[in-house]
């Protein structure tokens, strides 16, 4: 999870919502990436996303089994989703997302029996270093718009 | 949506499942797509995550607003949360999928009141086309696997 901040970090110097995500199997790591909708001018273009199109790249296969996620917030829809497709056997995030999580806030759909895949979760690792981030990220744009 | 079949009929005749989407503004196409999976070898490549991805490329941002989705299958969560993200105003969409479906079968979330973005749906449109198509498939399938 601390690399998964490194990578939230970078996408606070790049002006972006400081979301990273890393994706594992076994000791190896397989993708690092951060959010990066606004300098791709894309809605798919989540920290997730772009780990997950990188290790069924690196792996060879759309089926990462084996696989464990670690983000830095919440996943949405689209990401938990991404998640489920991919069978990503678990998931490790850091703070909870009240307006936007699919895993534990609005929904818990990696716990829904009725998809053809569940996923183990666990949450509220380095959530405050992760919270804070974003807290400092949307301070920062709120000073920004004033001045 | 009759171009949208004509997607899924390209899905087909790779031995993809038969999905196809399609995104429109006003009266222009900006991106056609179908279902990639086992190509792309890419858990993401479903129709409407590769549609979404060519739209933002083309209309150079990642807010789709004013843009309609024509998809020959109902969503999945991923597929229904891309939606979200990118703010298509509208989905038509051809059968239902009692498994996967994530706009009315499964969940309905994109009339989900407590996100931040809420989206108008059609279904039904050409749907006994979209669906003979899938179950030619499977059929198709399930006969390769006994010869």
């Amino acid at each position: 999870m601390q690399l998964a901040l490194l990578e939230a970090k970078k996408a606070y110097d790049l002006g972006e919502v400081p979301i990273g995500a890393i994706i594992t199997k076994g000791d190896e790591i397989v993708a690092a990436s951060y959010n990066r909708r606004e300098i791709d001018k894309n809605a798919l273009a989540h920290a997730e996303i772009l780990a997950i199109d990188e290790a069924c790249r690196k792996l060879g296969g759309w089926r990462l089994v084996g696989c464990t996620m670690y983000v830095t917030l919440e996943p949405c829809l689209m990401c938990a989703g991404a998640i489920i497709n991919s069978r990503i056997g678990r998931l490790v995030y850091g703070s909870f997302d009240p307006k936007a999580g699919a895993v534990s806030s609005l929904y818990n759909v990696l716990g829904d029996n009725r998809l053809n895949h569940q996923v183990d979760v666990v949450h509220g690792v380095l959530s405050n270093e992760a919270s804070l981030l974003l807290k400092q990220f949307f301070r920062d744009l709120r000073t920004k718009k004033q001045t």
